[in-house]
Formats: C-alpha cells, structure tokens, sequence
C-alpha cells in the first residue's frame, strides 16, 4: 500500500513536472511568434493551450483519487494539495502564453512590439522561460531548498522590466500610437503575471517541503 | 463523527460564502474609489485586501484539517476540493478588486475613467458585483442548479463591454492620451478577469454537486 502511494505520488509529481515544461515551452513559441510577427505560430499556441488544460485537469483528478484511496496525512497531504495548487497556477501560466500569442495574432501583420523594444520583451521572456523551467526542476525535487528565494529574485527583475515597459508606453517619446501603447502594456502584464504564478508556485512547493509558508 | 464532518463541511462552505462577500464588497468599494476618483478609499481597498487573502488561507488550511482527519471520499471530498479551488479563484478576485484601486490610485487627482465612459465602466462593475453576489448565494446552496448557466451568460455582456471599452480606447475619436487609454484597457481587463474567475467558480460548484464539469 505505502509503496504503491509513493509509486501514485512520484507520478503526480511527473505530471506537474511536465507541465511546467509544457508552460516554458508555451512561452517560448508565443514571444517567437510575437517577436517575428509569425501569425501560424500565435494560432498554434493558442489552439495547444488546451492540451495543458488537459493535463491540469488529469493531474487534479489523479491528485483527488489519491486522496480518495490513500487517505494521506502530514507532509504527504501538504505534498497532494500543493500538486492541485500548483496544476491550477501552471494551467493559468499557459493561458497567459496564449495571451501574448493573442496579441501576436490581433497585431498581425504588423509587428505588436516597436523594433527599439524587442530586446526587452525578449529579455522578459527569457526570464519568464527560465522561472518555468526552474519550477520543473524544483518540483522534481532538484535543488527545491533556496528555489522560491531564486525565483522570487528573479521575479524582481521581470517587475523592474514590467515597468520600463509601461514608461516606454506612457513617456513623451512613444510615437506608435495607442493601440500598440496597450498592447505593450498588456505584453508587459502577461509576462509579469506569469513570473507572479511561478513565484506562487515556488511557494507552495516550499511549503509541501517544509510545512512554513515562505513570506 | 458523520455530525461533526458535516459541521465542519458546512462551517467550510460559510467561510467560503463570505469570501464572496468580501470580494464583491471589495469590487464595489473599489469602483466606487475609481468613479469618484477618491484616493483615500483606493488605499483602503488596496490595504484590506489582505483579508480576503488571510480567509483564503484560513480556509485551506480548515479544508486540509477536514482531508486529514475525515478523509472524506466521493461527492464529500469533491465538495471539500472544490472549496480549496474555488478560494484561490475568490482571492484572485479580491487581488483583482485591488488593482482596480491601484489604478484609481495611479491616476489620481485626475479621474482614470472619462466622463463619458463612466456609465459603461459602473455598468461593468455592477455585473461583476452582482456575479460575486450570486456566488456567495450558490455556495450557501441557494440556486445551486444553473448557476453556472446563469453567470456564464452574465459572463457574456461583460466581456461585450470589455472589448466596447477596448473599441473606445483605440478607437479615432479618443482624445485622451495614450496613459488614460493604457488605463482603461486594463481596467476593462480587470473586471473581464474578475468575472471569468466568477465562472470558474460556478464550474467547479456545479462540478462538486453533480460530478461533471459544465462544458
């Protein structure tokens, strides 16, 4: 019984691992089809976001028969919990890719983001790829002590990027017009609210490990 | 021990219901502060924010107590997951109501919303309140069925109204500068957003009363 439960945990942990690195990888193709301006790609990410969906809701429903066959308690209840925690936010980090696909898209077939900026949208992107990748590390129990305090750190990063960008949108030299303003800083909020929820599911993680909240 | 689980599942549900309450206290506090362009209620929303976060946790931890010591299972542990899910979603809609604050916050002494996008803008916010309203009444167990029908189509104006204020903000005639626009797209995204969480929360309503997930 106990074995088959760790068997049952390690699989649930194999799901949220995967579906972080399904978040990364959505990521990653949406700022490539918005920094090229590649209308395919934004409609490929949208339509694949449904597939982490999918895996969200698996891993939930395999989280909840664990709960109902297993009956865990302490450390190994914290540990189910925050998988459906986790599932939920990750699942929420893949909608916000498909959100600067979207963009990607509505902007067509012009590109969404002024050429002098591209590199700080890249910049933010690549860190919001890195937190995501990380997060699939820490939940396969790699380096998982000290994880939240790196991603929160680098999650300051992406906030002091979320507000260059929004300066660049409102200052006195943006010549682009309003609608790319509000593109910019729609862009500028997805990419900080994805870096929010890995910070959050960092957290979590920590806390299944530990038992404390991290502040 | 039967008695004493459904006490508990009911204390569960009322803190749940009153979660809704506070968000939709929270939401309409806030529009209130950003309608009338009144700096110290904005602060006050953004401030007490921090309880509908502490429910949130109080009531996680409760739910987490009742797994461990009841280990509930079927239509039981599907209510007590719900409860769980569905608190992270009202949190967020409490962190929503917040930044509709901040925005008011940012834009003060001068209003955030032009006079003649006020009446679009309170007619937003008002189907947002009433939609947290409606939840709190469906998880005290008042018109549970159709529920999720029912605030799905509400659900449906709002987003009508949100991209009418998108039309506006980009649109030819507006005169207010590329700040105010930024400012209106986001509100209109917040309370977009704070309804879609409100759905979601109906979903998962609907869900732990009848075992299926609404399409």
């Amino acid at each position: 019984m106990r074995e088959e439960f760790h068997g049952q945990l390690e699989r649930l942990g194999g799901e949220l691992t995967g579906m972080c690195g399904l978040a990364a990888e959505s990521m990653r193709r949406a700022t490539r089809a918005l920094l090229e301006a590649d209308l395919e790609l934004s409609e490929r990410v949208i339509a694949d976001d449904v597939e982490l969906d999918e895996a969200g809701e698996r891993c939930e429903e395999h989280a909840s028969t664990l709960l109902a066959t297993q009956a865990p308690v302490a450390t190994e209840l914290r540990t189910v919990l925050a998988t459906i925690y986790c599932a939920v936010k990750v699942e929420r980090m893949g909608d916000l890719a498909a959100h600067v696909a979207e963009i990607a898209r509505r902007a067509h077939p012009a590109p969404a983001v002024p050429p002098e900026l591209l590199d700080r949208v890249r910049e933010m992107a690549g860190l919001d790829i890195d937190m995501a990748t990380r997060l699939a590390a820490l939940v396969s129990g790699e380096g998982a002590e000290g994880g939240f305090d790196e991603l929160r750190h680098t999650d300051d990063a992406v906030d002091a990027l979320h507000a260059e960008l929004l300066d660049a949108a409102t200052g006195a030299e943006w010549t682009h017009g309003v609608a790319a303003a509000i593109n910019l800083a729609l862009l500028a909020r997805f990419y900080e609210r994805f870096a929010d929820q890995a910070v959050s599911v960092a957290r979590r993680l920590e806390f299944a490990a530990t038992g404390t909240l991290p502040g």
